[in-house]
């Protein structure tokens, strides 16, 4: 059934992509439409429960088991998203992992540029050391640009002399904004969800006037990533970003990091948001939640 | 813990280096003596089982639960080692996986150099299916020389126009006889086990007058890998032969192959074989049979 199912989101991808020339409004609100398409499961509570000085929402097993906290970020270019259109994803996580999640409502572009963003994993992360949550306890988790917090926040909160988190996973993670992977080019065409145009314009709202190389923006091309937990990275090869993954993975390994590089093969963007539909999805989730409940102490 | 558990099994291994100078017979008594050392897990039972005209070790629980085979090749260089010396990782497996194993006493060099062995394999994979055995409930599984052998059997297999077994999963491989890897040289001081003189001994034993560039002797550097079933290669960052297993996952996602590299830090060669002592082997053992319980169908 897989080639089938790769095929048919392939198509329904295509033909949700954003239009070109959409205003930022637009562009939130288009994409909030599309995720919302998107299952969520059974047996989830959600509450609001605001950290760091940002709105977030706690997603958790409505059973109350707990044995870890996910600290998510949610995907969409550093402009448009929430905690809710993560939500599918986030929750999929927590009823594998058997642990509750926390997805941060950071500050997007262009009212908040860059680093923002990275100052809210910061400030959330810090928050919950505070309140006594042991650094062992908590896992950094996102998606595409949300993927690329997991491992800005964590260097940034490395830089601040916090504790490191028990481990890292990132899904598609946006972490070149020098935008030099070679899949850039090589993937253009067969990546049914990725518009270059529309990537340039999202990150130029994000850069603003900052070195395209700051190591807060393309940890994978410029960062020292020393110190860094256990990493997974999971990533398909139909995406422009598959170089992204690939070579955060070598540089992660180069620097003495325990990093696992999860390729699946013809499958887009954030697949593991397809959980039901793509076969792929649910195995990738459940090594996923394997990762994590190996790292990360309840 | 696990630093702790990580020092001392360097030192463990630095002492168990072969004697430069040895004859071939005293490297493999050598070799035989150290991986004896090594614990094999309770209920376990160990058959023989010859197969493709070779000798073969059945190594299944002793409940008889088996949902699929892993058709198993021991490492060594191929010039010494046997599935006993394998035993203790094949039967880690067996456990974690809930499959059977066998694992096969392919021909050695200097005796029988390339392409022996590889015969050996896509014979032994071709009874399984001539007795009857689904490809779909089959994995090819190895250690160092025999993780190469699971890539290059599969390889030959496709070549001969078989149908792919459900899955590789390759610890250590060695994929690259011409040593181009840049971990060659990098990894030399820190790699406790491998010598690269002894490396280059044995190589030659095994190579013979082949070229090295052949794609069934260096698959990570020459071969198509299109074609081939989902792949797991796990690898230490204390060993010469990363780079072998990095370059063969970058390939394979290439070729749009399913691939998993999975990286521990500062764990040397084949370190899986040090479950009990070594928290990340079981770990990483744990992520191996959760890999072929998604492929392979029993």
């Amino acid at each position: 059934m897989s080639t089938a199912q790769r095929e048919w989101l392939d198509a329904q991808l295509r033909r949700a992509r954003a239009n070109p020339g959409q205003s930022v409004s637009e562009m939130r609100h288009g994409f909030e439409k599309m995720m919302n398409t998107l299952p969520v499961p059974d047996g989830i509570r959600v509450d609001e429960a605001p950290i760091g000085g940002r709105p977030a929402l706690r997603v958790s097993s409505d059973t109350g088991a707990s044995a870890g906290t996910l600290l998510y970020f949610h995907g969409g270019s550093h402009v448009v998203g929430s905690p809710r259109t993560a939500l599918g994803l986030t929750a999929n996580l927590v009823i594998r992992s058997g642990m509750s999640s926390i997805s941060l409502d950071y500050r997007l572009a262009p009212e908040h540029p860059f680093p923002a963003d990275v100052e809210d994993v910061v400030a959330a992360y810090r928050e919950l050391l505070e309140m006594g949550q042991a650094a062992e306890s908590i896992a950094f988790v996102g998606d595409s640009a949300g993927g690329g917090l997991a491992i800005t926040g964590a260097l940034a909160a490395r830089d601040a002399g916090l504790p490191m988190p028990a481990a890292l996973v990132a899904f598609s993670p946006g972490v070149d904004a020098t935008r030099s992977g070679p899949s850039m080019v090589t993937k253009a065409d067969v990546d049914p969800l990725l518009d270059r145009a529309e990537l340039d314009r999202m990150s130029s709202l994000y850069v603003a006037d900052h070195d395209r190389r700051n190591p807060l923006l393309s940890p994978a091309v410029t960062a020292d990533l020393t110190g860094l937990p256990p990493l997974l990275v999971q990533v398909g090869t139909n995406e422009m970003l598959l170089d992204d993954a690939r070579r955060l993975a070598v540089r992660a390994s180069d620097a003495e990091v325990d990093v696992v590089l999860d390729i699946t093969a013809k499958v887009p963007h954030v697949f593991q948001s397809f959980t039901g539909t793509l076969d792929e999805a649910d195995e990738a989730l459940d090594r996923a939640a394997l990762f994590l409940r190996q790292r990360v102490r309840g």
